[in-house]
Parts: C-alpha cells; structure tokens; sequence
C-alpha cells in the first residue's frame, strides 16, 4: 500500500499517535542492563506496551548508533520487531546527501525488504539530496519526512532568515508540496513526501499546513520538549488525518521503576485520548 | 592535539589530500567480493596505498550502512584501520540532530576513544544541532565539518536563497566563523570547527574563505564532480594550508583490475603534485 495511504489507515485505526524510541542507555528503567541487549529488551517491551494505541514507532538513531556496530544490529532487530507488531516504523536518521551517495541511503532504509516504513530526511542540499528517497519511496511503497520547520530554540537560525516575502522554511515548505503533489496514495490523497513541523509553533503550523496540503506532517516536540494537544491541532487536516504525532521521553520513560511497560502503555492512551478530544 | 593543528601538521608533513573511501559494493575491483568481507579488505587496501601521501581518509558512512549492522562494523573496523595507518579520519556521515539525541550522535562519533577525527554535520537545525559536537571537540580533540556550501547542481535550492544582501550559505558562513573563532589551535590559529565548501564555485570559494578565517575548510568535488586544482586554490591561506581536498572515485576506482592498489597510490600522488604546483 502506498505510504500516505497505510499512514492515514493507521491512524484511523488507532491514533496519530507515534511513539519515539530514544533507548538512551543511562536511562533505561531498573534491572535493565546498561548494553546492546538491554537496550533491545527496553525497546521491544515498548513496543508491545504501545502497539496497539500507537500508529508508528520512530526509532532514533543516534541511540543505536552510539553503541556501535552493536547498537546497529538493535535497531535493525528493533525495526523488525515493530514491523512484526503491525506497527509502522519511521526510521529518524535525519540522512542527507548527494547522488550515489544518497542512493545508498535510500537504499540502506528504503529497499524493498526493509522493515523500515519510512525515513526522516535533512533538506540543506536541495532536492538533488532527496529524489534519490523519492524513487525508493515509490517503488517499494516508503515515505520520507523532510525536516521543514523544527522545535529547537535554535531553529530560526536557517529556518526563519527572511528570504523576500518569505521565511526559508516557508520557501521549502512549498519546495516540498510541489514534490509531494506528484506521489499521492490513490485513497488518502496524502503523499509518501512528509514533513516535519515541531509543535511549539502553533501559528505557523497551521500556515504550513495550509502551503502543504498534499503532506503528511510528522510532528515532534509533544510532551517533554513543550506542546500540547492544542498545538499541533493545525497539522491535522478536516477528518482528522494527515498528522502524527511523536512523544519521545514521556511515554518511554514515564516510568523509571517495574511499572515502565504499564506506565508506557498509560501514557501513550492518554496522549491518544487528548489529542482525539482536541480534534472534536 | 587540537584538530586545527593536527589537520595542518598533516597537510604540511604529506599533501592536503583527503582520499574519499566510498566503497560501493558494486564497483569493487575484479576477484573482491560483494560483501562486507571485500569492502574491508578493498577499504584496508586503499588506506594501505594512500597513507604516505594523503593527509586524510573520509570513509562515506552510506555505503556502509548500506550493509547494515555488519557495514557498520566494517566502518569502525576501517576508521581503526586508518588510524593506525597515522591518517587523520574524517567520517562522512552528516549527521544533526538537537539536543540530547545530537550529543548522542557526538558521543557516538567523537567520544574520547574513537578512532574517528573529525565528523561532517548538516547545519538545518541550527547551532542546537552543532554545539554537542564542538563539546566533544573541545573535551577530545576532535573536528566537525558544517555543510556551507555543497556542489551540487540543486544546492542553491536553500543554500543561495537571497536574506537580505547575502545569500543563506554566506550568512551560515558568518554564524560558523563566530563559533570557530572561540575554538582555534594555538599553533594553527585554525579552529576545529571545520566547513564543506565544494570546489565546482571558485569564485564562492575565495569569498567564503574571507568569510572564514578561522575555519578549515574540507572540499569535496574535486575529480569525477568536475573541480580541478585551480578551482580549489581560494580555500587555501596564504601558507598553503587551510584546506583539504577530497577526491573519492578517481582515486579509489582509478583501476578495477589487478592493479587497483597501484593505481590509487599514483592517483593520489598525481593529485597531491597538481595541487602543490597550482599553489606555488
């Protein structure tokens, strides 16, 4: 199915909720070792904690990819393993290069075997750095989301510098719709070309939204990093569709102590709950 | 050392030649198999050749990962390799991200231990995304390069957006001067915060090296992506250091017969010549 379409199913089916799996290590609840089978252990009781509340899982890569070629191997079998639970898998690598190069990223997480749904992608090289992505999503039925506006103090230092009438964000912004408007699922009309918009602008997301109507917006910073229910309502399009929304930090670590699969799974139906009361 | 002084004590003791190990499977020379097994040996065997000639090796982290979890292992296993060899190690993998995730990327890439030199990072996400790397770098006398300005014909897209009276790239340009300048080697007065600049826009390069004082530059591009050793002269400071160059395909695949290592060897050499004679 193509990528726009199992998304906007999923979230139909269960929420737009997408859980984070950061498995920082120091972090991990009591009685989990500190290591490469601890932190797989971690995530795949997460997995099952969340599974059947949450669209996706975004497994974040420098966590693995901190403990090496070991970590590596845990966040393949951790895709696998959330793959296996029917659940939808962004892969958040933030990757970004150029020509054959990108090729073999895109063909790293997007080929056709990948238990990887789709991949987060960095724009600073142009479009040269994602339609490599782009032909992968459409031969193997992935998505991409490419960052567009995110939730860092910091971010304005690029993102927001006055480019004429319009921020550089705001430029990419329609950059990416151009693209996505060309790879829509039959039935959702959304794109295997996301984006993603923090939610601590609240303002500016339903304008991009608006620049974007073709995009799935993935959107980070709910919980821990500062926003609610009510601000990322202007992701969403009319039916409810159209946006995820990914908690990291408050629904994996919501409990420290033997309770952290319950707690898990508590939180990530309370973040459901909220953000489907926000909708009505 | 610092990686400002170490960087131009190698550019002076061999060449400022950084050979680009990009080891796609599929253009491994005759009688090397297709598989992390031949991508090490081919990896150990271009190092092998490059050593007394180049300043540094930029292993290119997609065609690793492109292998999974077992590239990956090859990937540290190369960057050991080289290390060994008294090469400086420059991992290409463009990584970004904020906060505790991006000093989870630092940690996993410029950690006390690590083999690896220097990293090359995507400025999207603003300093957020930078400042956990230059921790490192401070603590472990590591580098980082910042995308400034790539080579590629869809770079413009964000980078040559006009702000004002400059372009985003020239303005990133100035943010990264202001931060290198805090972080230079006492005897190179060059920073460890590096830039990407490539060679295909002399005249950007002269610029943006006034723009840069303090700040190494790494140019990719040269060879099969068009720039040659004029094209690269204005990233250079009056002494002939300053910058590195890095050519991947022309010197890795310069043969795919028997004589690959032989002719990457002459390669680099020829390389190194050019460059040092376009600067007298």
């Amino acid at each position: 199915m193509h990528f726009g379409d199992s998304l906007t199913a999923a979230t139909k089916e269960k929420s737009p909720v997408c859980v984070g799996l950061d498995p920082n290590v120091s972090k991990l609840p009591e009685g989990i070792s500190q290591d490469a089978e601890g932190m797989l252990t971690f995530c795949k009781g997460i997995i099952d904690a969340v599974k059947d509340t949450a669209a996706c899982v975004k497994p974040q890569m420098a966590y693995f990819e901190e403990l090496g070629w070991e970590g590596m191997r845990v966040f393949w079998e951790t895709c696998s393993y959330a793959k296996e639970q029917n659940l939808l898998v962004i892969a958040d690598g933030k990757r970004n290069d150029i020509g054959s190069t990108c090729e073999a990223y895109a063909q790293a997480y997007l080929n056709e075997l990948s238990p990887i749904d789709a991949l987060t992608v960095s724009p600073y090289l142009g479009f040269d750095g994602i339609n490599p992505f782009i032909e992968q999503c459409d031969k193997n039925n992935k998505g991409i989301f490419v960052l567009v506006k995110t939730s860092n103090p910091s971010s304005g230092e690029l993102q927001d510098l006055p480019c004429g009438d319009e921020a550089v964000h705001e430029h990419l912004a329609q950059l990416v719709e151009a693209h996505a408007a060309q790879h829509c699922g039959p039935e959702s009309h959304l794109s295997c070309i996301g984006a993603v918009v923090g939610a601590t602008y609240p303002e500016e997301m339903k304008y991009l939204r608006t620049l974007m109507p073709h995009v799935p917006i993935l959107i980070p910073g709910y919980g821990a990093q500062g926003g609610g229910a009510a601000d990322v309502l202007g992701g969403f399009i009319p039916d409810g569709t159209g946006a995820i929304v990914n908690s990291s930090r408050d629904i994996i670590f919501a409990s420290s102590g033997p309770d952290w699969k319950e707690a898990a799974e508590k939180a990530t139906a309370d973040m459901a709950e909220d953000i489907k009361n926000a909708l009505m």
